[in-house]
C-alpha cells in the first residue's frame, strides 16, 4: 500500500473504464455521476427493482448511498446488493444520515445483514451509531462519536469482516488489521454538499481494479483530498471550488499522488 | 425591521447553524442544499413518509417546495408539515407551478388547509391563483396576475393569518399589516433555474433564528438580493452567475446587509 | 434546411418562448432545465400521472427521457405522451441505456408503439438495439452498432416514420429520405455527464418552433455543437467546461450559426 500502488490504480481506472453502478439520492447524484466519469470510469444510476438486477450484472461495483432513502429504494438495494455478491463485485455503502433517523439506521443494519458489503463508509456520527459504540448526528452531519474512532473502527471492522472508512478532517480507513489514516483533504470540502458522497463514488471506481479494499479506499479518499487542495487554491466559495475540484480530479496524474498523498498507517 | 437587525440574523445563522429540513423538486434540490449551506446552515433533504417526522422533529424549520410533486411527497409534505407545527418550528411554503395544473393548485390548498404555514412564497401567477385574485401561469412562470400585488398579497395574508412572498424584479413581504419591498436583486436570476427555490430555502433558514416572518423573509430575500447583485457583476452568462451567485451567498458579511440592502416599508 | 434556416429559429425560440414539459432523469434534470432557459425556451418538469396531460396541455414539446427510469414514469410517459399526439405537440424520445437493461428496451418500444414520436435521439448502441440491426452498450455508453450507422437509421427511420438522430463524434440526422451530418462538437462534451440529455432538449425547443424535425434535429445540434466548441477554448476539466458551455447556448447569435455551422447533407 504504497503512493507507487495508488498511482497504478489511477492508471488502470482509466485503462479499463469500469462501470459504477449506484443507487443513490437525488440531492448530489449529478455530482457522483460526474466525477466517476472525472477519474476514468463510467457511471450509470439505475434504481428500478426490475432493472437492477441485469444493471448489477454488467457493472464492475455498486453504490449504495441512503441520502434520500424511500421504501423502493430499499427493496432495489437489496436486490442490487444479492446480484453483486453473485458476481462477485464490491458493494460500496454510504449510510447517509445513519442515526439521524430510524429508518436510515435500521435500513443500513439491514442491508449489512443481507449483503456481504465491502466498503462501509461514513463520517464519524454514522459509524459510532452504526457500531453501537455510541455517535450523534444532526440530520446528515456527524456531531462525533463516543470514544477513539480509530478504536471503534477497527473493532467494527473486525467484528463484521469489511473494511470501515470514517470520514473527516483526516480519513480513516481500517479491516480491523491493517490502518492507514488519510491526511489529504481541504476545509472546503465540507462547504460543499456532496462531497461525501463523490468520495464514495471514487471508492467505488478504485475498488473496481483492485481487490484489496483497504488499499482501495485508501487510494481514492488520497487522490480526492489531493484533488480538494489544488481546487482550494485559488477559489474563494463554494462553487467555484466545486469547478476547480471537479476538474483537478480529471487532472489527476498518477504522479500526482506518488509526490502528494500523505498517508500514515496507524 | 432594519438593515441592523438583518445583518444580526446572518450572525446567528451562522453560531447556531440551524438544521433546514427540505421536501423538494428534483430539479434544484442540489442548488437548494448548497444555498443553505452556504448561509451557514444546515441542509437535511428527507421524504420517505416513514421518516419526516422524526428528521422534522430535530429540524429547525421545514422547507416544502411543489416543483415536482408526487403523490407520495404530498403524504410525506402533511406529515412533516403537522409535526412541524407540532414542534413549533416555521413552515415555508414554495407552491411551484400553482395554477398550473389543478393537482398543484390542490395541494397548496390541502397543505394550507391542513397545515399552520408561517411563510407562502409565490410568484405572482402562483398567488394570485392561490388568493382567489386571479393569476396566470405558464408552467412553472409567471404570466401575471389580475390586479395590484401588495393589495392582493396584503388581503390574502391578513386573512389567512401567514407572511405572502410575492417574488419579482422587487419581492414584496407582507403579513397584511406589515409589508416591505425589496428592491435588491439582478435580472440574471431570472435566467437561472433554481433562484426561487433557493430564496425559500434562505427564508427558512432566517426563519429559523427569527421569531418574526416578515423580519425574517425580508432579509432573506435582501441577502439574496446583494448576492445577486454581486455576481451580476464581470459574469457573462447562466452558469458563471450561477458560481459566483453561490460564491457571493457564502462570502455575505453582516456588514454588506446593512450597507446595501435596499428595503422600503410600504 | 440552411445555417440561415437555422438562425431564423433560434430567434423564434426567443421570441416564442416555448414550453418544453420533460420527464426525465434525476441525474441531469437540472442541466437540462438550464439549457432549455438558456436556449430562450422555458423548461417545466412534471412527471406525477395526476398531472401531466394537463401540463402537456399547455406546453410546445414533450421530451422522454429514460435516464433513470421507473414504472411510475412509465405509466406517466404514456399519458403525457397520448397527450402530446392529441395535441399535435412533437415528442423527442431519448432512450439513455436501451440495450442496457430489458426494461429499458421495452419501454422504448412500449412508447414507440403506442406514441407517435417526432425525434428519437440515441446513441450508436440504442440505436442498434431499438432498430434490430444489433448493438452493444456498457450501462449508458455505446459499445457500438453492427453496420453503417447512417444506412441503419435511414432504414430505421423510414419503418417507423419518424426522424432518428444518432449522436457521436459527428451527429447524424434522418428521416429516411433526407440526411444530414452535423459536424460541429467537441470531445470535451463526452467527459461530461447530461450533454446528450441536454441536446434532447435542444432538438425539443426547436421542435417546438419548426415543423420539420430534421431541420429542427440538425439546428439544435449545430447550434449545441457551436457551443461546445467555444466552451472547449480555454477551459481545462469538465466542470468548467460545462460553465463555458451553459454560458455559450445562453450567448448564442443567430449569426453565429449561419457563420459555424457545419452540416453536410449525405
Amino acid at each position: 500500500m504504497t503512493p507507487q500502488t495508488f498511482a497504478g490504480l489511477i492508471d488502470e481506472i482509466r485503462s479499463k473504464r469500469p462501470l459504477i453502478h449506484h443507487i443513490t439520492n437525488s440531492v448530489t447524484i449529478n455530482d457522483c455521476a460526474n466525477v466517476t466519469l472525472s477519474i476514468g470510469a463510467a457511471p450509470v444510476m439505475a434504481e428500478a427493482p426490475e432493472e437492477v438486477e441485469e444493471m448489477v450484472s454488467r457493472a464492475d461495483a455498486l453504490v449504495l448511498n441512503l441520502g434520500t432513502l424511500s421504501r423502493f429504494q430499499v427493496k432495489s438495494m437489496l436486490k442490487a446488493g444479492r446480484a453483486a455478491n453473485s458476481c462477485g463485485i464490491p458493494v460500496i455503502l454510504d449510510p447517509v444520515g445513519a442515526g439521524a433517523t430510524r429508518m436510515r439506521t435500521e435500513t443500513a443494519r439491514l442491508l449489512m445483514s443481507q449483503i456481504r458489503v465491502s466498503v462501509l463508509k461514513g463520517n464519524a456520527g454514522e459509524i459510532g451509531v452504526l457500531s453501537d459504540a455510541g455517535g450523534s448526528m444532526s440530520g446528515v452531519d456527524s456531531r462525533g462519536l463516543d470514544g477513539d474512532a480509530l478504536t471503534i473502527g477497527k473493532g467494527y471492522a473486525r467484528r463484521l469482516s469489511f473494511t470501515v472508512v470514517i470520514s473527516g478532517a483526516n480519513d480513516i480507513v481500517t479491516d480491523g488489521i491493517r490502518s492507514a489514516m488519510v491526511e489529504n483533504g481541504h476545509a472546503m470540502m465540507g462547504k460543499l454538499s456532496g462531497t461525501g458522497c463523490m468520495a464514495a463514488s471514487l471508492v467505488a471506481a478504485f475498488a473496481a481494479v483492485c481487490s484489496d479494499p483497504v488499499t482501495a479506499s485508501t487510494a481514492a479518499l488520497a487522490a480526492f483530498g489531493i484533488a480538494g487542495e489544488r481546487a482550494a487554491k485559488g477559489t474563494s466559495g463554494p462553487y467555484s471550488f466545486r469547478t476547480a475540484l471537479m476538474d483537478e480530479v480529471a487532472g489527476l496524474l498518477p504522479a500526482d499522488l506518488i509526490r502528494d498523498a500523505r498517508v500514515r498507517l496507524v
